[in-house]
């Protein structure tokens, strides 16, 4: 089960309230680094206090508050442990850690969903245009958070795309609007024969390098700088386009899926994947919701259905078009430019 | 289920860091008024749009979010109308209204919350001292907010406290920290016989006064103006204390239990209700984190579990002690004093 489940009662409305609750103790464990510190070492609730900086009145309830959300096991009354999950993706230091997503609702996605509202009255994103959500890549610090909040997103479906085609039928992929080239890495880790680049804006290219260095896949994955709607494209068998779509409007997507089908090898595909709506609307709370994320943070972006994504591809003259869930909330269409 | 559900895995990690696009969506809904809107009379979406001053841009997803989320339903593409749950607890006309907690969630909880970090680690409340948490009672406007949100707690459970008891056995009751008096004029509503008393600080008169006239329960139930700390408590046969010990530290809760056996008749009967933590202190997350809160707004408040307040009645000379779930996240503790 999902935070977003349905209402069916005067409590569960009060619990709809509430739940930013469950948020905010999350975000407050992974700022004081709780699941960093206990990553394989259980300790004693004393001694966590002191490591942690938790003063004693609140430190029992927010505990095991972490242990009811299935964020922390307790043994006994005293002995404090990462859960497996937190274990994995919440300790810093391991490579699947996704707190920077954490971190950023904390500092940029709170505060601005506190102005869904004027969102809703005006039409407006609400975030500045210089800049934008995150800041902008002028700054370094703000730019690495929103970017390991991006991998923290796409880490899941990296594994997704590595076996959502037989990749050995292709020799070489792009992925357009790639930021600092993570998943890009990862789909060559699972496919070595695989000639990858990573296609962004110019000034993504050190994040870009210095994320390579880290991973030590420097010359695995090339970089390619430049502006998808109005620069030369790389040609290439696979483009995958994830998470972009999203962020523009409607001509502008047509647009990019046309520029993508004319820069695909014959025979090759494209892969889009979003946290697309139910094409019924009904359903999908958490990619409707998601869609007001867009609307508060980007002039015209909105999140999706299968059924919309498909009719863009068509039109663009991709066939064999599929679509299928992947990590979370995410879904795939696929698409095949005709020999 | 609840939004406060365990964490599996990554997907479940970055929903939980979501859980508060729902509250949001459904705090805006709420400052819209929608629901009134649409009380008992649906509408095409354009007229529904206009009516409630939302712009095209954002208006579908947000509506569709809705639906997912159960409070609003729709008919095909085009005509919205409230759920069930929605028309009944969400129309600012109606007794049941909850949206007066929805209105305090935007204006006092998610700021208040966004310095959870900063609680835990000094364990000091995080509104001033002065004026408290919703202003004070010098501010009508904000005092009738915070009272409004606090019926709407407190409504479900006047239902169960009509059933808890064999009412017939009984005279008189004290609704002790009563406010408004929402809850005694329910109670009184069920059982005419019962001479009910509403016992808070003078300064909650005025409202109380207010509020009895709109229920047209004026003369029903009596207010008695004090402290409960240190003024004398008037004698009745039955004393409620509803969410009222989690807001003070433990000796003040020890006196008060103290106080309230000696103001009560030999064979009456104490009713404690908070939303306490399940005994084991692993299951109630709601509970945990609305503990939290009690952090953040009170000097040295928490939420408890049943056999903390088992232990403080019996400590007072209550007997025949017993516990049971009632209304929503609520613990019903019960304490008779010996004739």
């Amino acid at each position: 089960m999902t935070p977003h489940t349905e209402v069916r009662g005067p409590g569960d409305i009060l619990q709809l309230t509430m739940a930013f609750y469950g948020s905010r103790a999350l975000i407050s464990a992974v700022e004081l680094d709780l699941f960093t510190l206990l990553a394989g070492k259980p300790l004693p609730f004393e001694e966590l206090c002191d490591r942690a900086g938790i003063h004693p009145r609140g430190a029992r309830d927010f505990l095991d508050a972490l242990v009811a959300l299935g964020l922390l096991d307790r043994e006994g009354e005293e002995i404090y442990r990462n859960s497996p999950v937190a274990d994995r993706y919440l300790d810093r230091r391991k490579p699947g850690y996704v707190g920077g997503y954490t971190r950023l609702a904390d500092t940029k996605l709170f505060p601005v969903w506190a102005r869904l509202t004027d969102a809703l009255r005006t039409g407006e994103k609400q975030v500045p245009s210089q800049g934008g959500f995150f800041g902008g890549y002028a700054d370094p610090e703000a730019a690495r958070g929103f970017l390991g909040a991006m991998d923290a997103v796409n880490g899941g479906v990296g594994h997704s795309l590595a076996s959502a085609l037989d990749w050995t039928e292709y020799s070489s992929f792009v992925d357009l609007g790639g930021a600092r080239g993570n998943l890009a890495a990862n789909l060559h880790g699972a496919h070595p024969h695989l000639q990858a680049t990573c296609f962004d804006l110019p000034e993504m290219e050190p994040f870009f390098q210095e994320h390579m260095k880290s991973l030590e896949t420097t010359d695995h994955v090339r970089f390619v700088g430049g502006d998808f709607f109005t620069d030369a494209l790389p040609r290439a068998d696979v483009f995958i386009v994830g998470h972009i779509l999203h962020y523009f409007g409607l001509r502008q997507r047509e647009a990019l899926v046309a520029r993508i089908h004319q820069a695909l090898a014959p025979g090759g595909v494209v892969l889009v994947y979003d946290r697309m709506i139910d094409d019924d609307r009904r359903n999908a709370a958490l990619s409707l919701l998601g869609s007001l994320n867009m609307l508060l943070t980007s002039d015209e972006g909105r999140e999706y259905t299968p059924a919309e994504c498909v009719r863009w591809l068509s039109g663009a003259g991709f066939t064999d078009i599929r679509t299928t869930a992947v990590s979370g909330p995410d879904t795939l269409a696929i698409g095949r430019k005709p020999r």
